[in-house]
């Protein structure tokens, strides 16, 4: 019997309930950042389906000095979830229980494991929704969406997923199972603890269950679609959009290397010309959707080559066309470098002509696309996976994108987190003041350092390496 | 010359900047709990005008072991900012600049000693609105309200104090001047630490700026009043609007008692008969807030003795008197007793029903008022403050209060804060394991436990001394 198996043996009896499995199990050593070459390996995945289960499997991996990964869907664009010290992969798929669902008081209690969509769908059932809509919402899990504080179109209007969080039940790092918050809409108690673990991470213990708040269903949603020749007008109009005080639910964009990807597809019909398109959405009553709309069309037609107004029954396949950009730049060569960088809104024009500028440098096509009322943009270079020397360059690129970022007043992730793959750029936008408190924090809860070690904060040799991303 | 006189000079020289007065100024010794009896002593009180003063100051205290007691505005009913261990009282109203506006972008940079109305008023004159409300507006500061997460009618709708905050620059427990976050609307970079400081009730360190995130004002605001002859029916209304999926941008409740000592002045003619009263908000476009209204008042309307619809105009002079409740209800005795408890919303009825039974079973007049969208009672005890045994018996009543709290499922502050006063009742909502945490984050940032002593968290005998507050 190998070291790996007397492992797994041994986990499976601390355990007590779901599966171990050893760690060739590929679909476990990775997420989103695969076509980018990260893979990790672990020396066993084990799929609790209890908090208890959870609290006996950490506590018996701290004391034996066993690194911990915690997993939710594995849709993260960080490497959040990749195993990088071998350890154990801890996979919350297998608690899946909504705990409790009270549609009448707007709220639910969820495993880590539920999916989003799960909560999306249950909530719409009744009439109410759960805002916060990261990509992948089919495969991303309820846990995983609080670790890393995910955003989200909607997220202009309705904040990023924490704003939707009012307690937290989570194994800590040395086995210790604690909640904090719960079903009351607000809770002074304590030392914001939820709002700490939101965004965490997986660093500091597992989230293992959730109370969330909803709120009721907008009556409408109407869209409006902007298209423009460039991407100073298309900016110009953005900023015009939040100058006149109008709040849509989403202000999204896309620049023309965004575009060439989607545009055979977009459900309405855009001219060669149009090189920067803007998707606006109100929502509200139907009187106040419609109203919205009309003042967002009308602020939106200032050198715009198309503007339409898209009704609800067209708006589900507007959003739909929308959530397949990402897919659809990475298959143009295979793989693509993202940075996920926030810059204030009125700097956007700057961030977006700068990852072009940016792309030109190192030989690469490059484009952008994002959430354009908060800043957020998701600026690519594409790559071919297999060419070691352009994944070098992109590396290059998306370390050039994070200090445009820095230099323009944001910062380095607006909504995919930091995880393997930006640790090292953490010192281009914090100082070392603000990474020992990131370091003590962590140390006060995990000594060890075993809970999802090599992710969110830099390694110790952070500023000699920075230009050297080891991602 | 005396060791205080000593530690005043050398504060100064430390300091160099604002003044630093002995600890005899009475008005820096208390909170809003003063009724209560709660007054502290400092060694010295000082008024730094900069961040780098903040952190000289703190540095050296840091170094020389001396308590530190950050102040804002005072108006805390917690005893949050009474400085229990001598040591210095550290005032930031000298730091009141606004550091940048950028109406055009909904957003403003304030120093902590900027009052809340005054990022209201500002806000306000270029069409935006800063939703936190919290009472006392005109005195109390933004970095107070930060730093305890303050609340308010608001809130039901719009969320706390933390909710608005996009970034924190503080002063630590060991000098070091550290930012966090910033004008960005989002950033997934670090862990979240300024959602850590926010609600920290200045344990964890001294919040020197921040930077918030404003939206624009809502065109039109309608209030409508509904009286009931009693709590169930009243409690029932308040439910109703939940159910029915309406979203007032306040829903706020008094009881028979609190409406005693306000009904003589009250905007609306009340019948004798009146025994509990909503307030509901409706905000939006002029055509959206009166759409919410009207189904306000319709649901509002069973059993209702009185149901008025109050145009913007009326509004503001019944927030005036809505304001006044707090200081009528203590002016009855001298001083009153407050729980600030909060409860999931269909427990509302019980937990101000309880309050009553509580009041009748240590003989004192007892009432409550509060934010019944979100299930936060202001739960109260009438005491003649030169009456010992009267005050000795609201101490018991309010621990009462936090046992039923958190026995219907709530917490024991929504939106106070614990401060000196509800420290020892924290083992009655959080267990060992939880508080664990908090004392190694606490521990993890001030390990000589120097900033803001006693607060927040229980003291190491807690579990002993529940049933007997020393508040």
């Amino acid at each position: 019997m190998t070291a790996q198996q007397l492992l797994v043996r041994e986990l499976q009896q601390v355990l007590r309930e779901g599966r171990v499995l050893d760690g060739a199990q590929h679909e476990y050593l990775h997420d989103a950042t695969l076509q980018r070459g990260i893979i990790g390996s672990a020396d066993a995945i084990a799929f609790p389906t209890s908090t208890a289960g959870v609290a006996r499997l950490v506590e018996w991996c701290y004391r034996h000095d066993v690194p911990m990964v915690p997993r939710g869907g594995g849709t993260g664009f960080a490497g959040g979830a990749v195993p990088v010290e071998g350890g154990v992969v801890v996979a919350l798929e297998g608690m899946h229980d909504v705990r409790s669902f009270e549609p009448w008081a707007w709220r639910l209690e969820a495993d880590a494991g539920v999916t989003t969509a799960r909560v999306r769908a249950l909530a719409r059932q009744s009439g109410l929704l759960f805002p916060p809509d990261p990509g992948a919402a089919e495969q991303s899990q309820i846990g995983g969406n609080i670790a890393t504080n995910a955003g989200g179109p909607h997220a202009f209007k309705y904040g990023v997923t924490g704003s939707w969080v009012t307690g937290i039940e989570a194994v800590l790092p040395q086995g210790q199972v604690v909640t904090f918050g719960g079903r009351v809409r607000k809770d002074a108690t304590t030392l914001n603890v939820p709002g700490l673990l939101t965004g965490s991470e997986g660093t500091l213990g597992i989230i293992t269950a959730a109370w969330l708040r909803l709120i009721p269903a907008p009556e409408a949603v109407v869209l409006v679609l902007a298209a423009y020749e460039d991407v100073t007008s298309g900016c110009r109009a953005v900023q015009a959009v939040i100058e006149n005080g109008l709040v849509p639910s989403a202000l999204e964009y896309l620049d023309a290397g965004a575009l060439a990807a989607v545009a055979r597809t977009c459900p309405i019909e855009l001219p060669p010309t149009a090189a920067f398109v803007i998707i606006a959405e109100a929502d509200g009553t139907t009187d106040a959707a419609t109203a919205l709309a009309r003042e967002l069309s009308d602020v939106l037609a200032d050198d715009a080559v198309v503007l339409e107004q898209i009704s609800a029954t067209e708006a589900a396949s507007l959003w739909r066309w929308r959530d397949t950009v990402s897919h659809a730049v990475t298959t143009q060569r295979g793989g693509k470098l993202s940075e996920d960088v926030v810059v204030p809104v009125e700097r956007l024009a700057e961030a977006i002509e700068g990852t072009l500028a940016i792309g030109e440098r190192f030989d690469l096509s490059a484009c952008s696309w994002g959430h354009a009322g908060d800043g957020n943009l998701h600026s690519s270079f594409l790559v071919a996976v297999d060419d070691e020397k352009e994944r070098l360059r992109g590396e290059s690129a998306v370390t050039e994108m994070a200090k445009l970022a820095v230099s323009l007043g944001g910062a380095i992730s607006g909504e995919h987190g930091v995880g393997l793959l930006k640790r090292e750029h953490l010192p281009l936008q914090v100082g070392t003041a603000e990474i020992d408190v990131l370091r003590s924090i962590k140390a006060a809860l995990d000594p060890h350092g075993l809970m999802n070690p090599c992710k969110k904060l830099p390694s110790s040799q952070a500023r000699e390496v920075v230009d050297r991303p080891t991602g």
